[in-house]
């Protein structure tokens, strides 16, 4: 809602309120948000709060393919089902979480899962879990587990547990957080789980579906220098696939150093250049972050 | 998510994407959002949609007074409640609404009322349709009524109609859409009815208390001079009280002319340079929408 920032010059901008809503002036507030650093260094942050909900249930839903998957998460949407997290993990991340864990509630010939959550009044959250696992059943599953109070927990382990099984594969990673339209998820994991054949390099695609933003995990032996320039010409052609599909580089982490030589396949040079400009405003020397994004 | 705006040397500028996230440089399209013009003109823009709701309710709760009726809705959110809408009128808006239609579903001697929304699956809405009604009955209600189906637009139709309904209080508006913290609206709403009997005048104050955004009509008769000198102290006041209560001069509809005046009481010089700043480089030569806004 509001935040207060320290300028290159030492002043000290307050932006916002801490009003729900706010329509005075420019929303200098959104501008910093997501501006990695180079408008100046955000101190303070006045967030909206949301009550926490009274209950919640989980469903771990594994199907023999990714397609089908992505099919059974489709129809969820569809169903005006509105989940907290809709979360999808393909075979590569959940053999590496297999390995990492030892038993796992999947077999072996797992193709997809997806890890659901829905929230809300107890009573609710009863009715839309009934029917969230009916909708499932008619797409086929594998397995189909049901987590709640502390079980739900344990089914979230698992799905937080990806980042340290991910060196399992190999000891490197390129890691990607490209998003695309929700309607194009499947055209970026078929594409993906092709170049990572093609390349003959163990790629773990996993993320969010709600919001159409995928993590893609190139792992690798970077000391294997033909393994580690086959991963770098993969993470091209990742990136080059996104926004081939109308996407974006990167829904969440940022654009930094490792995207930042594609911005002008993203970026217009009318956007680049008043970006560069509104920098300018806030950091005439160009001192903040310098050589960073846009 | 995205827009398309005309600069004012004729350029076209695309911002954002479909992509439901999207952290690729700067955020151009908040900028433009709320900017009333003074960018460029915004020509396309991309929405993020939600489904319709399968099911809704409506409640219709009077109260003796506007304290009462505020308490209500405080209740309503510590109850970990989130309505679509949760609307508050105070007895100016409900007497001049019964005059507009002649029945009304509420005692003469109503001091305050709220119109609350529920949406979700069916089983959901019936669920927190018991508990809201229950909630509400505690709090001592003059009348409660509950709408679902025609019944519900009907009762929307009663709030729908307070523009109209207004102007049988008097010829003339002069309109304010402040918004203050919502543990303040108590005060706003206090202070208000104060300053309107202070000043002899009709002022109807409603508005959406889930977000502390409130409405607040100075009605009057312009023709009268000294009666419409004082609507303008009045006015002023009630920017001043907002302010004080660490709010904002505009909540949804901007700043226009009307209060332009009063910018410096919200904004500090830093903000109001920067946004200048920020302005120019988007347009140079001050030609869009000049004099308006920060």
């Amino acid at each position: 809602l509001g935040l207060s920032a320290v300028l290159p010059g030492g002043e000290v901008l307050e932006t916002g309120s801490r009003c729900h809503k706010n329509v005075v002036g420019l929303d200098l507030t959104r501008l910093f948000v997501g501006s990695e650093g180079t408008l100046g260094i955000v101190d303070t942050a006045v967030l909206k709060l949301l009550p926490l909900p009274e209950g919640s249930a989980s469903l771990l839903v594994c199907f023999d393919s990714a397609d089908a998957s992505l099919g059974a998460a489709e129809a969820v949407l569809r169903a005006r089902l509105l989940p907290t997290a809709l979360e999808f993990m393909d075979a590569a991340t959940l053999n590496a979480l297999a390995e990492h864990f030892g038993t796992v509630p999947w077999p072996q010939s797992v193709g997809g899962a997806l890890l659901i959550r829905l929230d809300g009044f107890e009573s609710a959250v009863a009715a839309e879990l009934a029917r969230l696992e009916a909708l499932m059943v008619e797409h086929a599953p594998l397995s189909l587990e049901i987590g709640q109070g502390e079980a739900e927990e344990a089914l979230w382990d698992v799905r937080r547990a990806i980042n340290p099984a991910s060196y399992r594969v190999a000891p490197d990673k390129l890691s990607n957080d490209v998003t695309v339209p929700r309607g194009k998820v499947g055209a970026l994991v078929a594409g993906v789980h092709d170049l990572a054949a093609r390349h003959g390099l163990q790629i773990m695609v996993f993320g969010h579906l709600g919001d159409g933003n995928l993590h893609v995990n190139i792992m690798h032996t970077a000391a294997d220098e033909a393994e580690h320039s086959r991963a770098l010409v993969a993470k091209d052609e990742v990136l080059r696939l996104a926004l081939s599909l109308g996407g974006t580089l990167s829904g969440e982490h940022g654009v930094g150093l490792a995207k930042q030589p594609y911005l002008d396949e993203q970026l217009s040079a009318l956007e680049r250049r008043l970006m560069r400009d509104v920098k300018a405003v806030f950091d005439p020397r160009g001192i903040m972050n310098p050589g960073k994004a846009y």
